[in-house]
């Protein structure tokens, strides 16, 4: 079975033709060959493959953690499906732009950007709009203490918070993004993600993710900081955050005092190599 | 340019044929490649190469850890070497049995066995024979204290302690190996082994690795393991170690009392996949 191994900012994933190979067991081949050190190593597993009957869509993602777990979708990897699709020439509209993805939460539009070999280069995706009312996110106002005075709390679809640092305090902070990831304000947890403010078009960013701890790149997370930015005053609707893994480009639609545009996520999607792994399972 | 990814027990390189290939910076290759994000993910590269002129043996190695540091040996790396050169049909010999590999050690003389397909599937090499003078290894004997009233040192041309776990403590102890590491009695600092006897010839092995930390396999720590059961009178001259990765089996040679036997590590190497790199640099 042939694989392409392909990264958005660092956020790796082993890449499968689901057109052309059926996967039997895609969540057990994922724990095999997400594994660093006995298989080819990534964050998971994601098939383009056919859409679902009676869906409009140009490709279908599905994506299996490295623990075999399934989940709806990943700004960063979605990326990567859109130039997988498009530069293997995979499905029936391997060129559309935009190009229509079936994920777990939908169909989302991308529109992408060709490198000079007609290679794609950068992809944005509709992140959808956030969501913003505390109990939805969800956030017990009633257990918030000091720590959290001038945080923000978003949900993309999950929930994330926005602490804001100064230019005295470290940004990289894991023992509080791991308090903070536990506490009993956030009844499913959370994602932590401190920023430091650059310019009103330009954040530093560290994220402490639910489950996972610190990463390199989270592009919910980074769509939250965008919104977070506009509704505390400190940055625009439209702006560059700089995650450990590099840039994303981040833009809330919407005039002025507006808060239900969809967020559009604009970022990398980087081929790192093809290989052969030994057989479908 | 193609490369194998293969492991011996989980540790892992990416493995190169430099007879075909020619890479004018294996250092900066190793950097990029073995990036377990951005490139395709490992311990380091490993070159499988023509013996220098001169120097009789079929095969040559050359390993750069991750940082682009170049190594003299390993032997988990080892053993993938000579499943490469032969299963790929490398090099003016590739099935001489024993296969002899120019390493920084010297030339190493390898024996292995094929599976139902004439492939590699384990590898037994010659390690060497131990340093037990402590100045030698080096150990500093003035420096010594209580916690390591029961440990005993081995020097396989690195240097090993090798501390015994009774089965009421924790064979994890990745604090204590850190301590120990760094403690003043090691002027080269050193490579901690926790180990519990299962039987004479049975142990269990922690590892913790001068400058890696908790590694999943350490070939010249589990021929010190060895050397120091015999030693210490705990297990006898033929062992199976149970590393994190998987067992390795040892044997010293020679008769009961005898010091100065070589050591024959014996274990698998697996090849995980091939794979195409989209340059040589």
């Amino acid at each position: 079975m042939r694989f392409t191994k392909m990264h958005g900012l660092g956020n790796d994933y082993v890449y499968v033709d689901g057109f052309s190979n059926t996967i039997d067991d895609p969540a057990a081949l994922a724990v095999k060959i997400a594994d660093r050190h006995f298989g080819v190593g990534g964050d998971g597993l994601i098939l383009a493959m056919p859409a679902e009957d009676g869906v409009e869509a140009d490709a279908r993602m599905r994506m299996f953690n490295a623990d075999g777990s399934e989940s709806e979708m990943c700004g960063n990897g979605i990326r990567c499906v859109c130039k997988l699709v498009h530069d293997h020439g995979l499905g029936p509209n391997p060129t559309a732009n935009p190009m229509r993805i079936q994920t777990g939460n939908g169909v989302l539009s991308l529109e992408y950007t060709l490198d000079g070999e007609g290679q794609v280069e950068t992809v944005a995706v509709d992140m959808g709009a956030p969501i913003l009312d505390l109990p939805a996110i969800p956030v017990d106002e009633s257990k918030l203490d000091a720590r959290l005075d001038n945080a923000v709390f978003v949900s993309m679809g999950n929930p994330h918070v926005v602490i804001y640092i100064d230019d005295d305090s470290d940004l990289v902070q894991p023992d509080l993004g791991a308090e903070l990831e536990r506490h009993p304000a956030f009844p499913n947890r959370i994602n932590v993600h401190f920023v430091r403010v650059k310019s009103p078009e330009e954040v530093e960013v560290y994220h402490w993710e639910r489950g996972s701890g610190a990463t390199l790149a989270c592009g919910t997370g980074a769509c939250a900081v965008c919104v977070a930015g506009v509704l505390s005053g400190r940055t625009g609707r439209t702006l560059t955050a700089h995650l450990p893994g590099g840039p994303l480009k981040l833009h809330w639609e919407g005039d002025e005092g507006s808060k239900d545009g969809q967020v559009i996520m604009t970022g990398p999607a980087v081929e790192v190599f093809t290989g052969e792994w030994p057989d479908n399972g």
